[in-house]
């Protein structure tokens, strides 16, 4: 029986953006339920820029995740990364690639060891990594590299208000369509209702599907992808035992009525999944990666290099990854 | 110099629908800052249906618009569409097309002869109006049409937080994105410049585009129209004076930070424009169609045959119709 909960470890990101001075933010707001954590990153680099930035933050240097818990209380708990990153605020630096990509492995390696209870990243750079020879298309495809065969990783966007899930994603409208199968649409489905019961606690999820087309295609008249590609697929998760709904018309699905409806929305394509989460609430939106054979989230933005360094990023959606991944992380242990 | 101002004309619309309904409902609203209005329809009919929802609200038939103002104050002015519809709520008769249709004409009339000040039109069933021989691809096609030559028709959606414009509207997403063209984004962009100052009173106004990929085509990285056919409709609506600005992330635009920096977002299909405005107040949404020599406005609604007479239906939509018509006309009357 353990009596402390296991701490979340939260990436160090792309030096050159904001990852620090949220990092920083989120522990001094730890007050607000925010669940214990350390980073993995340069502590000298953070104890820097809290000074510069005229923060009280105490940054404690931590030899091993399990010695999180003592110091969590009066300092940010560092785990170091192994080295000292070039870059500053705004000017990303290739020689750090290595460090950033460290951050990832190690963060990976403490919580499939058991020593951390989920995984939090800080937004990446991913052309800075690309010039290093990073080779992957994104985090999450390098996490599911990681994880190993049989990983999936399928995207939700969760707020307190809704919970999306594109079935495309970094895809030209033009390509996202053409490459949208029912295949795509089951799996996603599959994922997202295992996600829903245990990591969510909802013994009975439902999923509302949106249709692609205005009017979920008006049967035909405006597209036939609905019919044709969607339809089998909710009839497919249906047959699985999966409460699937649809297609619907997408702009009728994300009012507050509507949303009362069901736990997820399975959207389409990247914009009509993260239009209405970010409308709602764009600060609050939590990145979480389903599939993995471990709990992900992140901020729902990027690097942010436009405001790094000035402290003026909010942290408030680091806050809700931190606090989401930590609720996941509760319901697995107690399941 | 007019002392009074001149009503709005109110179409019947499908009569097996809602429409009936919430237009008693909304004169029995008045009291909300409801602008004067009088419907064109069977007054029998009406009366029957307020009889029967066992709703008080006398229906007085008028036969001229300018009798509405003394009748208003105390009851329902009708002015007669000249006949009886035959449909019952929830089943629509073919043989009603000419009574929809001669609603649609007599209202224009009016308006156009200056003895009403904007159309309102309540939702009407394409399908039955087909079987009865209507050519028109829709309501406000048909309008167009009975304006003239040299009339466009751009639809904005309007709620009380956000102002859209889509440039492609009723086509599969698919053929949206084949068809979408720099001409119609600059022709769009201009009748809602005119509109946006002519009736709704903003002498600068600012209208934000939208990308039509993710993240804008994040430099061409996903998908070139971005590049290649919004941002030269911008570069030309801008060459003309006008403020427009993008393209912007379509997932970044619309949250209520975001919406206080323009006064329309010109959106490149259906669901890019309707998800935002619905999911932030569905009932309130009004549909008004820019590039017309008259103001006309609509709920932004259909005809809701599955409640049809049973008295259900919210008005809200409608209410918000006739107020931001009568806003719309007091401004041109003003100008």
């Amino acid at each position: 029986m353990r009596q402390i909960p296991l701490p979340l470890a939260l990436t160090m990101g792309e030096p050159a953006g904001i990852g620090g001075e949220i990092t920083l933010q989120a522990w001094a707001r730890r007050g607000e339920g925010v669940p214990m954590f350390f980073a993995i990153d340069d502590p000298a680099r953070l104890a820097a820029l809290a000074l510069r930035l005229g923060w009280d933050v105490p940054v404690a240097a931590i030899t091993a995740p399990e010695n999180a818990a003592a110091v969590f209380a009066h300092a940010l708990p560092v785990l170091p990364v192994g080295g000292t990153p070039r870059a500053q605020p705004r000017h990303p630096d290739p020689a750090d690639a290595t460090l950033v990509i460290a951050a990832i492995d190690r963060a990976v390696a403490e919580v499939r060891g058991g020593r951390a209870a989920a995984l939090v990243t800080n937004p990446i750079n991913k052309d800075a990594l690309y010039r290093a020879g990073f080779r992957h298309p994104g985090h999450t495809e390098y996490l599911a590299e990681l994880a190993g065969p049989g990983a999936r990783s399928v995207m939700m966007l969760a707020s307190p208000e809704l919970r999306v899930v594109p079935v495309t994603i970094h895809l030209a409208l033009r390509r996202a369509i053409a490459e949208l199968t029912t295949a795509a649409i089951v799996e996603a489905g599959r994922v997202t209702d295992a996600a829903l019961k245990r990591d969510f606690a909802i013994a009975h999820p439902v999923i509302a599907v949106a249709g692609l087309n205005p009017h979920a295609g008006e049967r035909g008249a405006l597209g036939r992808e609905d019919q044709d590609i969607i339809a089998p697929a909710i009839a497919e998760l249906r047959a699985a035992g999966i409460d699937a709904r649809g297609p619907f018309a997408a702009d009728a699905m994300f009012h507050a009525a509507a949303r009362r409806g069901y736990d997820a929305a399975l959207c389409m394509y990247h914009d009509q999944a993260l239009i209405p989460v970010k409308t709602l609430d764009f600060d609050r939106a939590v990145n979480v990666t389903l599939g993995l054979p471990f709990i992900r989230t992140s901020p729902d933005h990027g690097t942010a290099f436009d405001i790094a360094g000035t402290g003026a990023a909010r942290p408030d959606s680091l806050i809700a990854a931190l606090k989401l991944a930590g609720d996941m992380a509760a319901r697995r242990s107690a399941a």
